[in-house]
């Protein structure tokens, strides 16, 4: 990587793309080198890839605004005291991306995907303690409209969580 | 929060505290901070807190050694263009630790949480598109020692990823 | 099959049939030729049999129109890169046979089928992506009334497609 | 589709492309037009398409021998008087990609998928009657190596079996 | 049992029994002699167990009358060429049995019994064939008022049936 | 049914027909006639259906003899006190058919099935109370070869038995 | 109940009983007062059923002996901070009462019972805290030989635990 | 233990407490004394505790009063004769908390838990025989507003049953 990859991808300013979200090289590199350490100073990143500190932050504030990229503190929910579950959520039928919106607007959940399979909707939410979680979900979750059941998946330990998965 | 967060728990050091994670209220109040913006400058928190930059840097640097944060550039995998599973695992009884153990030592794996339920563990693995997802089913999640059966779960649509839950 | 099959079953004539789909000899002979090649020359399927090119032609139309046989290219979804996934779908109590009905006048289902066991209705669909496939299932799929529910097997891959089960 | 389409990508010689699958959008026309009848004279497709016969017969050709296209004779198997079934097949752990492959080879299987979801794979098999669908199962299926149990959905009607799909 | 089982249970007259079907070991024996033989002769039986041929007739007849036995010619219906199914039956709460009861109405029902687990009602059904399943599940089963939901088990071989029991 | 039923299908006689248990519509009329009441007199069934009574009697002899009827008293188990269940059994690969066998042989076990669906067999036992119930699971059941796991569905209710289903 | 209830029952002495555990009406009297208060003076249960202090003592001493009676302090373990859970095992064929002795052996495990249904034996654990209920999981339950897998309900609330539900 | 446990947690007035049921160790002292033997006299309490017979007494009476402690008979359900089962229930969304409520107040039901997983809520009750669990599921289960589906487990063993779980 010590040469420098120029970002300069004629393609892109040339025909219509399909995928509007499509990162050049050196998005992608900057990307990496972020998902490693949120706070390397841009200087050290400019300096690996050979290229600007100017044009790596525009990079980096152009990823962050196209919301391809957020720079976060994640701390452990568990260090933290908190009680995590993940929610398997089935919808009445005509109603699922109503209810997808719905769920990612409450605070209390931090992350909504819709999947294949016996869900179609799983979600994941941090509660202060047991007696949290059951009020979020006899209180919250149950009560917006469109929602037919859920099956909760209480978090007895969490082993893993990375974002160091690279890019494509 | 204007007049300052001083960290000053008495009984953090007066006495043997059950939790070794417990956090002080300042560092909470940093966490959040970073929750919000993994890069937001240490002296912008301190002056916000009321303590030295020093203390912020200090407090930090702490709680991302201990494993309580990390700050990370999260990029949306959907818009890198992977395909993300959630897999349900079943084990064979008595090998649960072992099997989340060697989950996590993958990196095509980048969470790992051990939950009650119908599955033993809940893993979330970044592919490059469906013959990579099955790649990684056959030769890679099924070929650990103690896997019993899987079950996958084929992301459509990442509707939110937030990390702002907030301390408790 | 070299001495030529006659199509001359006495009994088709002479009674009332139980089953009005009832095939002669000669219709499956014709059906397994097609099976193994929907171009070859009628010409050569007529040798083979020994009979006419005339009456291999309109027995051949004949089936076509019964409704019993289709000659058709059958591309290979996948390689043609679209996302396909079986979907198992549950009907409200009394409304099986309309539902079955409005998801086989769908142009984006190629398959319909009832079934005995946990699901009601099988179908499969094709796509152009994960997108796509989410579009289907949430705003046509299950807005048919009637539809209580649906599960999705997306496919990781396609590995047999034939047609060549022969006649019974 | 008066005007003619001409085979003039010129991206396709200069340079590497990703997937060898990838169709010109003369491939694709064909693939439409054999999609509505597998019988359709190739100088009706040529004058439809603005080339020349020689073209579409070798472009077939070429599609059939890359497994892309077959063109072939569909029986509907209900109106023969077959019974079919789906299967859910789950397997042991590691062996999913051998049991696909051995049922693949299976001529009493036509269809053979691998699915994400509660199933490992799909197959359809085509049997004399209940009779047969239980010899295949007990005697055939049951026995491949790394089948670990099967779960067998019965047909009571095809509703629709089309592969008009278009291309993408 | 050559000494003859006398019908004297002093306890039968004397004393208020809790349960009214509460049976003699006489009336045991004759039910033990006619799940080996419906046809046995009843002076057969009565010699057998030392009493008269009007006492195990008049018993007999008792016995019929109380809905206690059947003496019936049961069929095989695999080899009446049927297609025999149990049905699992989910009902809406409250109406469990009226439900039970609209089943047992049904002439095509031929066993209706309320169970635990994890279907409400289970049902034998004799169809013609899978048309006739199809019609009788989507007709008729479906449309009973508070019925939820219906998993079919198509029946593939009866291996065992048999009335004999015996008493307790 | 008065003008009389004569037994006189040529075709019987005259060529192989594929199933050995087809039956002659007198057949069938005298298992009509025993579905009703299995101790009519078989000189009532004679006039009934206009042929001798030694033709009846041989006939049935037959039909009992072939397996395809047998006449015998069913009693009531719930009134006879019993605690009866069907048991849903899933089998290890490859052993369904001895597994069945092995069922059918059992003298608790009054009905073994194999059918489609989530099981592979359904069984029906006859059990003295819970306990005796018990220890037909744990010893008894669960302890034939290629047993993998069961599932009772305990009888709350016995609503209907019937066996007039009259002939195809 | 004030005319007393004598202990007077003639049968249990002048014949063989089924039930070994079977209780007169006076037992009865006496495990509904103590259902209501563990610690109500003998001397008032005496008083109120009209036989002596001696008698309630004995007869209780003798429930309790014969296991039919626990006089207990059942604590609230939600109260207490623990975190119960409620567990289904399903067992390796064969091995299900050696399963539930083994489980009943287990500190850990307040409640053992076998059902019918889709688990074998259900028990209920009270476990410090969620990382104690997956100690109890991972490294004894899950060891447990013939435990084949085991499905696990964290309780959110106590709602009613009550012990007053009379005698027969 | 022969020390005596004082009961002076300063804490305890000093500060408003996060948990309102806290408990001081001598309150736990008495309640494993009370889990072992629930009519031990409390002179011999407070003589192994080192306190005042009246101390033990005030502090029962208070756990007993705050809902932390009942000391009860306990009878075992299957010796006396009663049919057990565990339901599961799941409700309509949003009526979770109204319909645990409604069957806490049920005399029936002796335990009522809301936990995670595949039920909401899972209750224990107690009945006479099938026909009155049959009854109770029917006319008074079934019937409570906001119930969706239930889900029984018949008790065929109870096999363990104690609270001696110790405290926290």
């Amino acid at each position: 990587m010590g040469a420098g990859v120029r970002d300069s991808n004629p393609d892109e300013a040339g025909r219509k793309t399909r995928r509007p979200d499509e990162l050049s090289p050196l998005d992608k590199r900057i990307i990496e080198h972020l998902q490693e350490d949120g706070r390397r100073p841009f200087t050290q990143i400019a300096a690996a890839l050979g290229v600007s500190e100017a044009a790596v932050r525009a990079r980096t504030n152009r990823l962050v605004e196209r919301g391809i990229l957020q720079i976060v503190g994640v701390a452990d929910p568990d260090k933290l005291g908190f009680q995590q579950a993940l929610i398997g959520v089935r919808c009445q039928p005509g109603r699922l991306l109503e209810v997808a919106e719905a769920l990612a607007s409450m605070p209390e959940v931090d992350y909504v995907v819709i999947t294949t399979g016996r869900f179609d909707v799983l979600i994941e939410t941090v509660a202060e303690d047991n007696e949290g979680l059951l009020r979020f979900l006899a209180d919250r979750l149950q009560r917006v409209e469109g929602v037919r059941d859920t099956e909760t998946f209480s978090y007895l330990r969490l082993v893993k969580q990375t974002y160091q998965f690279g890019t494509r």
